[in-house]
Parts: C-alpha cells; structure tokens; sequence
C-alpha cells in the first residue's frame, strides 16, 4: 500500500535540500545538497564499469566505514572521472569541505558528480559554492536539487509516495538524472532516495538492490554504460515506525512496494527524456521458460538500433524484433511465437502475418505504448523499458563535448 | 603472395555470373546467378541467429548432404525469412528450378535471399527470372552479380586477387552486399567466394573458418545480426595446381593469405557502405593480456551508439573510449591506457591528457583512420572495424520497410 503524493528528496521528515548555480555550467543549477537532521543508514550501488570516477572511490570507502550519512553532494557538469590523483583529490577536498561546513563528521558525507569525461573540477567554485548550497538548504528544496543534477536532461526528475509501516505514516522521496548513457546494469544514471522510515542497513541494502534489479536495471537508451553512476538510499528513522529488521512481513512489503514504484518511475522518467527520444516503450517478454531467458530477450529487443529506429519511425518491423530474439542466445522456437503491438496482434504463431498497418500505426503513433512478444513455451516474463532511436540523439552526441 | 587483380566472382576458371532484374524490385537487379562449369568443393558460414531464413534451412540440409555445388543463386528485396512452411517450399522451388534450368542434379545447387523479413517471395517472377539469370551467365558477369545482391548499398563491392600455389596461378574472386544489420558473430551479411585452387573440404572449411573469424566477424554497423546472412566459398580446381590437402605448407599459406585479404577487404567495403555511415574506423586494441580480450574490447569500442556518434561529429572524446572498455568485461587498469587518433597522442597514462584539438581535428576529419587503445598489459593485439552513426543511419532504418 502505496500513495504518490507530490514531492522529491526533501518530502521525508528530517530532511532538507538545495540547489543552486556555482560556475561548472554556464548560467545553470549545478550543484544540489540534501541534508538529513541526524545521521541516516545509507545503502549504494555503483556503476559496473570498470572505469571508476573519482567520487565513487572515494563514496565506496565511505560507505565501508560507516552507514550513518548525514550529507550528500552532488555537482554537474563535470564528471570528474578519469582524472587520477588529482581528481581524487578534489573529490575529498569536496567531502571535507562539506562536512565542514554543515559541521558533521566527514565520514558522513557522500559526493557525486555527473558530466564530461576527463577534465579536472573547477575547484575554487565548487568549494565556493558549498557554502551558498549549505545556506539554501530548507525543507522545500527537493525541486531546486533535481535541477541542480540534469545534465542533458530536458525535465527534473522526482516522484515521492507515502506508505503506511504498522500503522505509522512514512514517506520515500528521491529524485534522478538520465540521459544518455542509459544501459542496463546500473552504471547508467544517478539516483537519490530519502525516507524516514526505520530500516536497518541490511534490509535496506536487500531492498534497494533488489528495486534497483527491477527498475534502473531494466532501462536502455543506448546500451552504454557510464563511469560515473549510482543509486542511493537514505533512512533517517524519523518517521517512528517499529524498525523494520528483516526482509519479510507487512511493513517490509509496504515499504518495498513503495520503494520500487518510486525507483520505477523514476526509472521510465529517464527513458521518457532520452537523449532524443520520443516514445516510451515497455518491451514485456512472456511465455518464457524462466524470468532470466525472458528479460534477456527482452533486453536484446530494448537495446536493438534496428528495433529502436523502427519504433521511431512508427514502422511495424516485427521481423527485426524476432531478429533481436534469435540473436538474444535464448532458446526457444520461432515458430511459436506471437507478437502484439498494444492490443493490437501484429504476428501469430506459425508466422500467420495477418493485421492492418492502419491498426498497428494507431499504437505506434502514440508516445507510450508494449511490445508483448510471447514465446509460447512456459510461464514466465519479464520487462524492459527502452525509447526510440532518433536523429536527436545522434546531433546530441555528435557534439557533446565540444 | 597475393596480388590483387580487378575482377569478381567469375574471375577465376571455369565461372560465370550474372545478374538481372525479375521484379522482386521496383527497376533494380535482383536477382544474381553464378556456375561453375564443374562441380566444386564448397564450404559456408551461416549466421549464428537462431531464427533461420527458409534458404538457409535449405543450404544446410544440401551441404550435410553433399560438398559438390555448381550453382548458387541470390535474390535481394525479399528475405524469405519468418515466412514459416510456404516459405521453405518458395526456397525448393527456386533450387529445383535452377537445378532444371542449368541441366544439373539439384543437390549441386545453393540458395541465398536478402531483403525484407516477413513476406512470400513473389516466386512466379522469381522462376521467371531463373531461365533469364541462366542465360546471361557469362565470364564477364561479376559486376551484375554484384549489383543484383545489393539491398540498401550504394555501392556493387567485389575483389579479385592472384596467389601462386607451387608455380601455379590461381585466382579468388568474392562479392559481398551489406550494410545494416552489420554485426560482430557472421550473422551479418552475403559474401560469395569462388576460386579455381584446388583444395579438399576439410582444408576450405578450415581456411574459410578461420579468415571469416578474421574479417566478416570484426566488422560491426549495428550490432544487429541478421536471420540470413552467409559466406559461402566455392573452389573448382581448374587452376590444376596440385592439390591442397592440409592445413599447412607454402601453398596453403599462400591460398589463405589471398583468402583472408579478399574476406577483409569485402567486410571493410561493408563498413564503408554502413547505412549512413560517412567514415570508416579501425579500433586497435594493443598491449593486451590476450587477443581475446583485445577483441573484445575492441569490439565494445566498436559497437558503442556513444563513440559512434562522437566519431561522426569529429569529436575527440576519448572519455567514451575509456567507458567502452571499462564495460567491456576485460580485467585492464584505466590508469595505464594510453588512446590515440592515427598519429597523435590523445590520453597518455596517468590520465595525462595533452593533445591540441586540432590535431584531434585532422585525423577524425578523415575520411578513414585508426583509433589505437594501449592497455600497456601484454602483448596481444586486436582490431575492428566500425563506422560513424549518422542521423542518415536513423533515418534509412525508421521507414525501412514502408
């Protein structure tokens, strides 16, 4: 039992943000504080590649130390990866200083930061500009925060819901960047949730990595990967609800729920603003002999150039969508399966061809529609969320840096 | 030693090609015929996509059969994929027919079809067509061959060379067609080889083998493969050098360095010829713990939409490369990669990055250049072949197949 209610990171009691403008961009927001009152369990997950920035070093041995957060900080604009010794320590120098300010141990801080590749942080201004954020922090900040961290975002991003814990009212609130970069695998995109909920480390690292699999995991914009992303979670307990100490019972599913129907849409908000897209498309694999086969199919489907330019184009090309399952390494039989577009069947089994383009433009024409391809050989199914491939997206990344 | 010669498919002794329009297109060829005055030893390479084209089911069921081939006939514009049990029937018919028409036993005969998924093959102008194809066989018909397998290439690609085999000279001659749907793993594209060397089954299929692993399978457009695509390599022996029977020895080297240069010129043709593409790359991994995972490196730098699109914009950002290898897989550490664009240094180790973006400009503004990534861990090396991703990639593939 969950309720969306409007809001983002600073919905939660104890919490507070800001976002203000300190000179990485141009004229706009670029870098964003919440703050919790007292320290927060933290749980995190970090990009899979192998190319670590700077801040997700320097947060992976906070986070080994201690799980009490207070502070996380969060510039864009630059990405402060691959810059050596001397992004490491700007990175640090980041963390202290926010600490400093906010008068915490420094051990309770977090930083992120998301932007170019490879040029070293504007320092005197980022340290400048802690002090300005530290000040604008209030219990209204969650939207100024989602601005702070877009990069080529078109829209800020927060969802926030209520959930009811025993009895007791508690809110989850978080807020994310995209959008281009999007893969599956995490190391995609950055992502901050807050709530006051009483949780302890364990079961909030279970709860997040298991939303995380189910939402972030799931989406494409291009198939690549980034240097830079992360997920995290902070529960400050202030919502006074009996602590939730292990991964079953009513309040844990409560706050599971809530948990990853917030991750979710924020996770389809991403695909919906990226770089160039125009549809949001729920690719669902069904009738599948495991849920593993049926989103690795899916995900061949969702991250298919071919596919992705059909769909922009409102072309009916199920032959590149069976294409992308014969590739995909399940097994299964082409001949039994059946793809619809919408309601609307596109391919029956036995390859029976028979629809109206008229009927199948009518759902591709629309800015969010599924893709149901049932295999026909078991029980099981899985989605994925992916956009379309446009001519936007290559004038967006043919001169990203320059 | 190999020398490369003008000429095509039916350059070396005893072949004859053709190619004509029946109407499966519009105006354009489409249908493409070559015979070898004797049966030849045969050897293919079939995608690896687990939905099969009717032709390909086909070919596989002639070849367990029998090695000896005369005819391979191709149409373009219609791919006789997912068409179901009509469609397997179509492919029979069009072998019988051609067996019929050239006066030969029909399991001497291959198939190929390319084109469009999801549609019966027009087959009474595709029978039609045969009796015409058979009787514009001739020894100078490699280029209408060539043109009549062509689907969305702008350009007919065949090469010829010479290899002397113990004294003896005898010519390769290929044709190929891409050029979306490019990707790593065959599954890509038709590439037809015939020669008048004499050599046994088992050493054609080994060198066949090997040089598609070392050139069709290290070309990527896409990162789509495709439910039809085939390298099939017929070898008549009229040369009369003597017999090739082992995997080893001076003719044999010499058969297959002339083998691999075709297959690798053909795929850099099909790279070239990318749908939209505007510039052809070599991504070179070096100083790697083994070519394997060279390769696959090279092959995540090659597929990834993000250095795709930052080539076809000339934009030296090199961050992208990094990412690319850093999801990759491989086990490499990002503080030794050393990067660079043709001649000039981009990223030295340490992240040291110190290159004037002219420089940067010159080479990527190339019509063809090389993207070098050192790992400085070993000693092996890998390349692959790439091109830029335009909006003219977008929209070739949004309207397809309307």
């Amino acid at each position: 039992m969950y309720s969306e209610i409007s809001g983002g990171v600073a919905s939660a009691q104890g919490f507070t943000a800001s976002g203000i403008h300190c000179g990485v961009k141009r004229t706009k927001k670029d870098l964003a504080l919440i703050c919790s009152r007292v320290p927060a369990v933290a749980a995190a997950v970090f990009t899979r590649n192998k190319v670590l920035a700077a801040p997700l070093i320097v947060d992976k041995l906070q986070l080994d130390s201690s799980s009490a957060i207070r502070a996380l900080l969060v510039n864009s604009g630059n990405a402060n990866a691959c810059t050596g010794e001397r992004g490491l320590n700007d990175a640090w120098a980041m963390l202290n200083q926010t600490a400093a300010t906010l008068g915490i141990p420094s051990n309770e801080v977090l930083i992120a930061s998301t932007g170019v590749i490879g040029r070293y942080l504007p320092m005197k201004k980022i340290l400048a500009g802690i002090s300005s954020a530290a000040s604008a922090l209030n219990a209204g900040g969650s939207t100024d925060a989602a601005q702070a961290i877009m990069t080529t975002d078109t829209f800020a991003k927060e969802v926030a819901v209520h959930v009811s814990l025993g009895g007791v009212n508690a809110t989850i609130g978080g807020m994310a960047k995209g959008s281009g970069m999007i893969a599956p695998n995490m190391a995609t995109m950055l992502a901050f949730v807050t709530t006051d909920a009483a949780v302890t480390p364990e079961v909030l690292r279970h709860a997040m990595k298991h939303s995380v699999d189910r939402s972030f995991n799931r989406i494409t914009v291009d198939g690549d990967t980034s240097t830079n992303d992360m997920v995290v979670v902070l529960a400050n307990g202030l919502a006074g609800n009996t602590l939730i100490d292990a991964v079953a019972g009513e309040a844990y599913n409560a706050f599971y729920e809530g948990l990853e129907f917030l991750l979710v849409k924020l996770a389809k908000m991403i695909v919906t603003d990226g770089e160039g897209a125009t549809k949001l498309v729920e690719v669902r694999v069904i009738g599948a002999e495991s849920e593993e086969s049926a989103l690795q199919a899916a995900r061949a489907i969702a991250n298919s150039n071919l596919v992705k330019t059909a769909i922009h184009g409102e072309d009916a090309n199920w032959g590149r969508i069976l294409a992308a399952v014969g590739y995909s390494g399940i097994a299964f039989d082409p001949g039994r399966v059946e793809i619809r577009f919408g309601d609307v069947p596109i391919l029956r089994p036995n390859y029976c061809i028979d629809f109206s383009e008229e009927d199948a433009k009518r759902v591709l024409s629309g800015k969010e529609f599924t893709i149901t391809v049932n295999l026909h050989i078991g029980q099981a199914a899985a989605a994925f969320w992916t956009c379309d491939l446009s001519k936007e997206y290559v004038a967006i990344n043919a001169n990203y840096r320059t």
